[in-house]
């Protein structure tokens, strides 16, 4: 199970985070990843964690201003979150943007609201698709608690288009729990916020998320 | 062969092409739709055309301004383009669009650029999808002679998502021929709008565009 | 006082209201117009009512889908919104689209937020001007007696930038005596919506906000 | 006079340009700002350049994926560029882009198209604001020398609003020449790209810029 991290725009410590995290999935030999925003990109590799952005853009190098290009990202990150429900895409930039990536060496997590558009990111050629119905985002209701049919119908969905293509659950993990019964529905990651970015103790929030694996 | 005329926003009389498109579409027994802005929707349908809207609204009724909702084209129009090149959709509104217009009756085409994109819209389940390369459109070079590589992929790739999902073909048709050579790849549709929109005589540019049908 | 009512995207009967409004209208001798979706600006306007669109687009006549030109609305309309809060456009676009409404023969209306928007958007030249602090829209509750303030920060604003330019008052505008406050605070106008397309009697809302006048 | 850098997208070596950059300010006095994308913008204030963001978000701290906050640009970060062409914004989030900026401790820049969008966008409170006719962007051809009418309206424009608010000049500067016409039209400041950034010898393009200062 891969267990990703996405700091948003929250007002957390990312370097705190990360170095937390990075220790923690070499305890629990696990891994963990921390999305913290452009800006921190370098701090937070810095503390060795495997690091994610949170968007990269479609365009290659030349006249773009305020863009987050793939290659500028791939000095410090491993991979990339696309399609967040927070920073939804158009389809052209969605493939653009997973055809920069990977000719970036990034990997690509791309999110998508149902099934249905599970299998359609999934046709695009992503490493992964995380299934994130928007009604439970930030509830602390975990999709795979209160919505299996969804994950299944995800996994299912993905599997038909790509068997290759990994399937990941967010919206409301939370816990130890969330993250197991995750896996119970085949999907072979999370992806989370607030349970870890926003816990009084991150450390420990990332350490239970991953003790049942 | 669907025959698709986007009227865009050319300074054209939408009204007489519409009347000459129903007429040919009568004469030649063929199937002849005509996409004029949203403002000119009652007017076209007004003679009697098979009428398009150019894009519908992911929204449904509610505090939306500025909108074109699925509901209020659909007094007018039996069915609607969606994510044309010129007005690409974030994934999730083309999945919401293709929704709405279904629940008020209207028949989507769904437009991207590759076979990849055009295997991602098929999931969402539209009626049709039409696949144009951006570098072609305008250009009067069709990509079913120049790129029939292109139509043949998006051929494929549709019919390996969901093989009731009709393949058109768009960006550079304009003559008989190329309706033609579209359907020897398989194509059901042709895409097109200056070829007509811009031609001098839009009722013979018509009849030259079915003639071999 | 000029009497806008938006119908957005609501599920009311426009041309009804249209009726209702165009003889309220006549009854009271003062000036009320409807702003339909784009669909319906034709049958709107056939009422006789005055008729403005809810958006514009900044483009000419060209390879645009899924616009709505202002040409195109000129055939229907007396005038337009534009920026609306829930059509938010880029400053650039704002500019470029009370262009292309003027040279179409269209009066405009633009929204913004508050007093230091207000100055901005009458520096681009518009007929009129409207303040709607967004936390106001759809309550019900009046800017004019919320709000007083930015309502005579709007006036200010706009009469030091460009005398000429009318401002109009939106957000929880339902009421005769709201219209009144309007007034009192200077504004020249007001913007509604769900107080008259979502009353039970359109014609009585209308005629209760014109009654005071 | 201030010389603000874009590095754009531009694939050329941001650190280096930016050493060059603190050593050409220091060496002729003259102030010298590095624009460069979000994910170096540590790397390049590292270097004790004056550093400048090319865009910031409109959000504050919270659930917001993919957006580049005032308060993580802030840092590393002295300023930010708002609305250049290449990423034109809203009003309303020029607004709040300004307010979040000044909120974080950022000098603001804002870009726009012609003396009416200055006007506008002065009446926003920024700390300057640049004038770049978006038809001249990349062309090597300075407004300043091909269309001062455009500079000295924006000055004037930018000094009826506001006189506290300087005016820089944008689009197609290259040369110490084009910086020396800029000031005589009462530019407090150029914005340029690819003259630098593009340069076979950044330094000497640098000390070229400046020499006449």
């Amino acid at each position: 199970m891969f267990v990703l991290v996405n700091l948003k725009a929250y007002d957390c410590d990312a370097v705190a985070i990360a170095e937390a995290a990075a220790e923690v999935a070499t305890d629990a030999d696990a891994r963990i990843a921390v999305a913290p925003q452009a800006v921190d990109l370098a701090a937070v590799a810095e503390t060795g964690v495997e690091t994610f952005a949170q968007h990269v853009s479609p365009n290659g190098h030349g006249s773009h201003t305020g863009s987050t290009l793939a290659d500028a990202v791939a000095q410090y990150a491993d991979g990339t979150l696309l399609n967040h429900s927070e920073r939804r895409l158009r389809l052209a930039d969605i493939d653009a943007s997973i055809e920069a990536a990977h000719d970036a060496g990034l990997e690509t997590v791309v999110c998508a609201n149902n099934p249905e558009q599970i299998a359609a990111v999934t046709a695009l050629g992503p490493d992964a698709v995380a299934v994130e119905p928007p009604e439970l985002i930030g509830t602390g209701v975990s999709v795979a608690s209160a919505d299996p049919d969804i994950v299944e119908g995800a996994v299912a969905a993905a599997g038909d288009v790509d068997p290759s293509v990994d399937v990941f659950c967010g919206a409301g993990i939370s816990t130890g729990d969330d993250v197991l019964a995750a896996r119970d529905l085949d999907a072979r990651g999370v992806l989370l916020a607030s349970g870890v970015a926003k816990a009084d103790d991150p450390r420990a929030a990332l350490e239970a998320l991953v003790a049942g694996l």
